[in-house]
């Protein structure tokens, strides 16, 4: 299962054939169960995940005490709290599994050990980082500029996988919906294709 | 001037007095009178822009017509339109200059060059745009979480340089506001204080 994480470094670097065994060894594979915490508000976030199989959602608690869920990460996506990662303190997210989720964790200090081991893996990540941070200026930009409907219709059009895949329940909530909203779109979208 | 692209670089990793010149030479200055443009919506997005002194803006036009900023960056910060930027298409944001900025423009073939030359900057844009990254995660938290006027209050608390520098017009279309209700939050801001 961790040859996951080898072919989508192959996808923007090489990577020798005897290497692959010795990049997986700086790795943590880590197996959860629905609705397990990675990592908890409050905590020292020690780890970047990789994942392989399943998925993951990063949220925090808000003021009036309800889960507020940011962003979500399935197959080949990476994802913690990089603030707290990069200034390893303690984070002000939870990460958690959607469905049954397995990741290849990368501890801060093991991730310094393979990149000097393996420098062309700074490419991999300068990559990884420039992507994720290209799809959030986008992100921003649908915050700004669509309606609440119109931000649903988008991500249903873009990634339908997940509009299939994530409880509704999350997805409303990582809309800024409520669900009953939600429920009332999908309704109308419904009546739409009739 | 463009030695402060090296100290910034060499914030991150180490260059040798030899290469500095070298490294610079991949670089075009260039120097934007306030308000001109360096990229425009539906222009191919070329390069990457490191600001030596002044400050950008990106922004797009929403459906109402209206300039919406969505980010700024002054003095040792990148910025350009990463989507754009990374599939070398048209972008659908401009750059602008909010006051006489200087920059040093990276463009995209040159920079494949300069890191294949340098391999270390691999490192140095890895790190960058993990910082940059790290805060677009804060960023959407901070927009899920607060109201806008906590949201106004955040932002002059953590980067009171913008607050002093930037037109209110645009601090008011980058924190989602009216210029009135901008002013609003101020004169209560200084009524507390009194």
């Amino acid at each position: 299962m961790a040859d996951v994480l080898i072919q989508h470094i192959r996808k923007f670097v090489a990577i020798d054939e005897q290497d692959a065994p010795t990049i997986l060894s700086f790795f943590q594979s880590i197996t959860l169960p629905k609705k397990e915490n990675l990592l908890r508000e409050g905590e020292l976030c020690k780890s970047n995940y990789f994942v392989v199989k399943g998925c993951l959602r990063l949220f925090f608690i808000n003021e009036k005490g309800i889960e507020q869920t940011t962003q979500f990460a399935i197959e080949n996506w990476w994802l913690t709290d990089y603030m707290a990662f990069q200034n390893q303190q303690s984070s002000g997210f939870f990460v958690q599994a959607v469905e049954k989720t397995e990741v290849l964790a990368l501890h801060f200090h093991v991730e310094e050990q393979l990149l000097k081991q393996f420098p062309q893996l700074e490419r991999y990540f300068r990559l990884i980082y420039q992507k994720a941070y290209a799809a959030s200026q986008m992100r921003m930009k649908y915050i700004y500029d669509f309606s609440r409907e119109e931000l649903y219709h988008h991500f249903a059009e873009h990634f339908p996988e997940f509009i299939q895949r994530i409880p509704q329940y999350l997805l409303a909530s990582f809309l800024g919906f409520t669900p009953e909203y939600l429920s009332e779109i999908r309704k109308k979208s419904v009546l739409k294709l009739v």
